[in-house]
């Protein structure tokens, strides 16, 4: 029986050190785990090499294996993640708010850690520096649970930050790894909301789905991203091509790239077939409504089109006949994470600014952009698609809560 | 088979509604509101009469009877709080940041309602009307879901406010109540992620749990309070006792009364003798730890009392010594709502206020200040004490989201 309690106890011990840890500790420690990742990187890729021996074995998909390999490289490039967070400033104790009431009564909401945040991920293992870094500089003890295909490579590089850390005289359950790859004992992990405050799935559909299901503790979807771009009828064809192609191929498996496609009908005989041709240059298989089918050849698009995430080169493509229709059809199959309208005209922008449900919604440009760093957040734990707590790309701040320290001189209430 | 997927499908067609208003509209649909709910106040009163003699038959405790019981004045009190609340400043479309990108990209952070919420309450029937109003002004369709014991009210006071907001032409379903009483319907209502954004539960302990466990949706737990006072060795007595007194008696059913006094040893020989006379005044029983039974006459209090949440005339006492461990004791056994310390050494006042988990932390003041209103917020549709999306009390900029609204000219991500 892995002894999941005794996981929360401790995490709930070190949370309370490090929310009275100071800046300046906290970024010195980053550094050293950052050189002792580098120092240790042998031991940490003979432990991958363990991993990746039993993908192989199981004849996992090359695209797979791929993520899961880890080289001198990718460590350089974990090392430098948690260097960059260091210098990144600290959200904890910052003063949100003041309010002095008439009573007499001082008011500050000041930002504080959430306290211990549980991580469930699949099979990257740079996530589990990644998650580290973030939760350590916003001073959250860290969960995490990984994919059992890289339990070797995520028990290396734990041990190699909790060595690190112990070095400095950091309590080292500041980061703690499920190592069980029972799946009970994920299932018990979702419900240990006396110890956890907040799960963050990052994984595919099906892992989020099950987490959501699952979970008694408060949970913030991410990475779902079944994003629209609709050209308007007052579209620079000349913004939106390049746009179109960029956020559909310039990488296929991400949550910000581009999966349909919603046209005004006004625009769609000259629109489509310039379209057609830059989109066939980057083989993209393009699904279409009838209307659509009139003027290009394509394969016809059915409803389950217009919802599924392709991650893919694959675009659905539906005509509208008003900003208003492309808006509801959008608000119907999005998953609230990021749209974009290309249009000249300022109150169709403005609409589709305000009427689209989700996180990010651009006028002009690539639904490319919603990620920290290009938001200048300069890190990122995931993309949230829900409304609750923090919405869009999650850095340090979206990892923080708050309180309320009140001071007085004896009032009482009337 | 009652069909709550309609009540969702309404919902999230209210919510684009209610999205699009203005804030003139709403206003003044909150004071039509109030008015129709006074000149309907027969016909509530009227309803709420078979909710008592229902109540009277099941042999409903008289302090129950007396909550669900309306008459003109509490009709009157709960169109005032709509009127006040359509005084109080719009959230909606409040700017809360701008970025500008290097790219060229102007990025604004945007206050948004949430969209559907749902919202399942024990017997007070007035909250069907306070719930509203927060929501409408917020933004938010509302889907009520109240304690079978008021359900004759609660249709009556809804089925006044949806006829009052068709005759200002607005959507009626902004505000919907699930009738069913049957259990297995709130069940359902629980795992409706699909239209509900957020589900508040409002009630006891049992009620909150049950939601938590229960539901797939997000929810904020509100009003779970087993706050504290500790009496530091620097405690001015004159400040200590009004405010003892004040937290604990005021009012003793409500979440943020003390339920629990830690008492630095130093000190106890002093303050105990008169803290006791004072508290017998208002017929208190006291439960102490071995040090308190040695200088006063009181009750021995075991373990479970510190975790109990009494809300009544019964107050449990812990000796420490020092302020950590007054920390570390009431971090154990809290419930994260509000913790006071009574001292005037300035050096262990910022200690408790930083180190104490709880959503309000007093120095020298009651907890019984732990108020949407006392805050200066408003309004209030409860208290969170978990630490995602909001916590303590929340008004109507905590019933509200944010968006990102991104403007280019062409952008796309290299």
């Amino acid at each position: 029986m892995y002894d999941l309690e005794q996981l929360g106890k401790k995490a709930v011990q070190a949370k309370y050190e490090l929310q009275r840890m100071c800046t300046e500790v906290k970024n010195n420690a980053l550094r050293k785990v950052a050189d002792a990742l580098i120092e240790n990187s042998h031991r940490i890729i003979e432990q991958n090499a363990i991993d990746l021996k039993h993908g192989e074995e199981k004849g996992m998909h090359p695209g797979l294996l791929d993520r899961l390999r880890l080289d001198e490289n990718r460590i350089q490039g974990m090392a430098e993640g948690l260097k960059q967070v260091a210098e990144l400033p600290d959200p904890v104790g910052e003063v949100l708010e003041t309010i002095e009431r008439p009573v007499g009564l001082q008011i500050e909401k000041r930002r504080v850690p959430i306290g211990v945040i549980g991580i469930i991920y699949e099979s990257r293992p740079n996530v589990t520096a990644d998650a580290f870094g973030l939760c350590f500089k916003s001073g959250n003890a860290v969960i995490l649970k990984g994919g059992s295909d890289a339990i070797f490579s995520n028990i290396a590089i734990t041990t190699v930050i909790r060595e690190a850390l112990a070095k400095e005289g950091i309590c080292e359950d500041v980061i703690q790894l499920i190592e069980s790859t029972d799946r009970s004992v994920v299932q018990e992990f979702m419900r240990m909301r006396e110890y956890v405050d907040l799960l963050i799935p990052r994984g595919g559909a099906g892992l989020i789905r099950s987490v959501v299901d699952g979970s008694t503790i408060p949970v913030i979807e991410t990475g779902t991203g079944n994003c629209h771009i609709y050209i308007d009828e007052y579209a620079d064809f000349d913004k939106a091509i390049p746009i179109i192609i960029n956020a559909k191929t310039q990488r296929i498996g991400v949550c910000n790239a581009c999966e349909s496609l919603v046209i005004h009908e006004a625009v769609s005989d000259r629109l489509l077939p310039r379209l057609a041709e830059a989109l066939k240059e980057y083989h993209v298989e393009m699904r279409g409504d009838a209307k659509v089918q009139n003027v290009i050849d394509c394969v016809p698009a059915s409803d389950e089109d217009y919802g599924t995430e392709y991650l893919d080169y694959i675009i659905s493509m539906k005509t509208v006949s008003s900003v208003d229709e492309a808006i509801m059809h959008i608000n119907r199959y999005n998953t609230k994470h990021s749209e974009a309208i290309i249009t000249e005209n300022a109150e169709n922008a403005e609409k589709f600014l305000r009427e689209v449900d989700a996180a990010c919604v651009y006028v002009n440009a690539s639904t490319r952009f919603t990620d920290g760093f290009e938001f200048g957040f300069g890190a990122e734990i995931g993309i949230s698609t829900q409304k609750i707590h923090a919405r869009g790309p999650m850095g340090l701040r979206e990892l923080t809560s708050y309180k309320y320290a009140i001071t007085g001189d004896g009032q009482i209430r009337k």
